[in-house]
């Protein structure tokens, strides 16, 4: 990452231009601090000049978004032209929103610029790999197979030592381990000819944690929920305090999910707990809000209210104020109510509101996908 | 940003070492992969000890953890001696976690080391500011005033033309503006002196902007939302299908919601938005689920099942399924209802699923700001 300062930009870029391919994202905008064109061609050596088609073809975007907004085209137009300069002998790749794609061959480095914001540049990528010089340079190097185990529950240091014991890594097989999201995903990268030893490998850590193994594909827990609900012909609802639309917020991130999911209520207040799921108001004095009581209602009551199969609850205290002796900030209650049963959970959950809520999200979702019993990879 | 690779490693740290400060963060776990300690040993040629007393340290957090979880300590105790060794000469910060924070004061570069997860950082980085060395290269920094501008509503280059048309950056001040989170941030950087003319600049963006510069501070849109429904006394509720929890998530992501945030409804499924949220059957066949007439009935709904003052709504096709050639996906319609009357508003939002909902959540967020009338800085 590196900032908008040009010498920063102009070091950054001298680095970059030293492998055979270099990939940069963003500083195509139309403001003066986006300098990524005038940096790259100061690095190379070229002269920015303004390509004719592509001014035409921004000006053209640009003239329909001020109509949509009730602007001035003159607002605009400064932008367009510094947004259609390019290096000298520059390639354009495509255009997303005003911002364009292009590359630029330099003497042993095939450089791809691509816009910075995140479904820009998703739309304009496959571009730059449709282009003979980056197939070419991709052509030359190191093809490694990619093998993605994640587990929900294992330390990271208990699953390093499992690596270990099963031999760790060598030069036929790289292991990253990561925490992320509350899940520890390994990736393995297989040279050619290790396929055999990254199989051992994997199959020593299903047997150290077959019930931890959940995924061994980039799908994320909420996709693997939804197919569970969906294969068994479950409808979900949600019943959120804590984490105040978190679940329901992961599970509707799905493209599709609206066919199984059908919604959800965030019940902040007491008043909301009882009026909207249903909470026996003495239940709540009894237990307190934060209880498996009340989170057990909670899943029933969403259940019940949204005719929905399944139904998961999270109640809990985020923080930083509103904890007690009994019951400490991070103190989290969950419950899942589905045909097949109830399963809970209780937990304390370390760190400040934002990793309290996260981190409950995460485990709401396992507890389904425990429920629903899909580790989906048994021991073999 | 970094990866695990040595080579990589030892690269960025020489680097870094130029710089009379480097601050670094990650890569002080237990596993083989985390290997910022032996990265900075080899490149400032220090050798790495097990320092005694914080490895006792570490050790008692780890037993307690493992005895929490129900593991063996074995399971932990390889990590604990890695964790605990640095490179000679380092200074221990503190510990959060297993993880220290340490100093290492080298020839001409004081170096920070600090943990990867973002609390634990957060946690420790105050400690670092207190450590002699540190506080002696920020006394010979050049301190500059920092001014932030938020705006919604104008686009990047209309605000780029303001500011060039105010007179732009100059040498006492510069001007970074970024589209973030669907707003636009100007950040003034002022030297010394400068304080004038920064003051001219931001006079002539609020004139340029009188209603779209909504904040002059760090406070997030939902943080002022809810500060404004405070000042007035109004408790506060929502009403979501395609954001699917989004907006709940970010009110009840500011410390302290709850005095205000009183509940929501995710009403995925039509059946939900009629059971849950009392919107007509023959409303939402008439007009269909998403449109100004569902987006009113659904806050007005949220209004009475929550006892809410104020309720928004936001209903919408998220994509990539479900559009129309009359409602395309990215058609998102927003109401508000308060005893202050209500406000609408109707968008097409370009771009993916995950675009359109992000964008649909600050835009309700700032249609409640708006219709608070909590643009907070009129013209003078």
């Amino acid at each position: 990452m590196v900032g908008d300062r040009p010498e920063d930009l102009t070091a950054a870029l001298a680095d970059g231009l030293g492998a055979d391919l270099c990939v940069v994202s963003g500083g195509l905008g139309p403001t003066h601090d986006d300098r990524t064109v005038e940096a790259l061609a100061a690095v190379s050596g070229r002269k920015v000049e303004v390509d004719g088609a592509l001014e035409s073809e921004i000006e053209a975007f640009s003239r329909a978004a001020a109509e949509r907004l009730g602007r001035q085209y003159a607002d605009f137009a400064t932008g367009v032209t510094k947004q259609a300069s390019l290096p000298v002998g520059a390639t354009v790749l495509g255009l997303a929103g005003t911002a364009p794609a292009f590359l630029l061959e330099l003497d042993g480095c095939v450089v791809v610029v691509l816009p910075g914001p995140p479904d820009e540049l998703r739309r304009l990528w496959p571009r730059a790999l449709e282009h003979p010089a980056v197939e070419a340079v991709i052509a030359r190097g190191r093809r490694r197979a990619h093998r993605v185990l994640r587990f929900f529950g294992p330390s990271e240091s208990a699953l390093a030592r499992a690596l270990a014991e099963a031999g760790g890594e060598d030069e036929a097989v790289e292991a990253t381990v990561c925490a992320r999201d509350f899940e520890i995903h390994l990736d393995l990268l297989v040279e050619p000819g290790g396929e055999k030893r990254a199989r051992a490998l994997e199959e020593a850590l299903r047997g150290a944690f077959p019930n931890e193994l959940f995924s061994t594909d980039e799908r994320r827990v909420e996709e693997l929920v939804l197919e569970a609900c969906r294969e068994r012909g479950y409808t979900l609802a949600t019943a959120e305090t804590a984490t105040g639309g978190l679940v329901g917020a992961r599970l509707t991130g799905v493209a599709g999910a609206s066919d199984v999911y059908v919604g959800g209520t965030i019940a902040y207040s007491n008043e909301a707990k009882c009026a909207e799921l249903d909470v026996p108001a003495e239940l709540l004095r009894a237990h307190g809000a934060v209880s498996a009581e009340t989170a057990s209602a909670m899943a029933s009551g969403a259940r019940r209210r949204f005719g929905a199969q399944l139904a998961v609850s999270v109640t809990g205290i985020a923080g930083p104020g509103g904890g007690t002796r009994e019951k400490p900030v991070g103190l989290v209650f969950l419950a899942v109510e589905s045909p097949d049963g109830e399963s809970t959970e209780k937990i304390v959950i370390p760190g400040d509101r934002d990793r309290v809520r996260t981190r409950a999200t995460v485990i709401a979702l396992h507890l389904v996908r425990r429920h629903l019993g899909t580790a989906g990879h048994t021991p073999e």
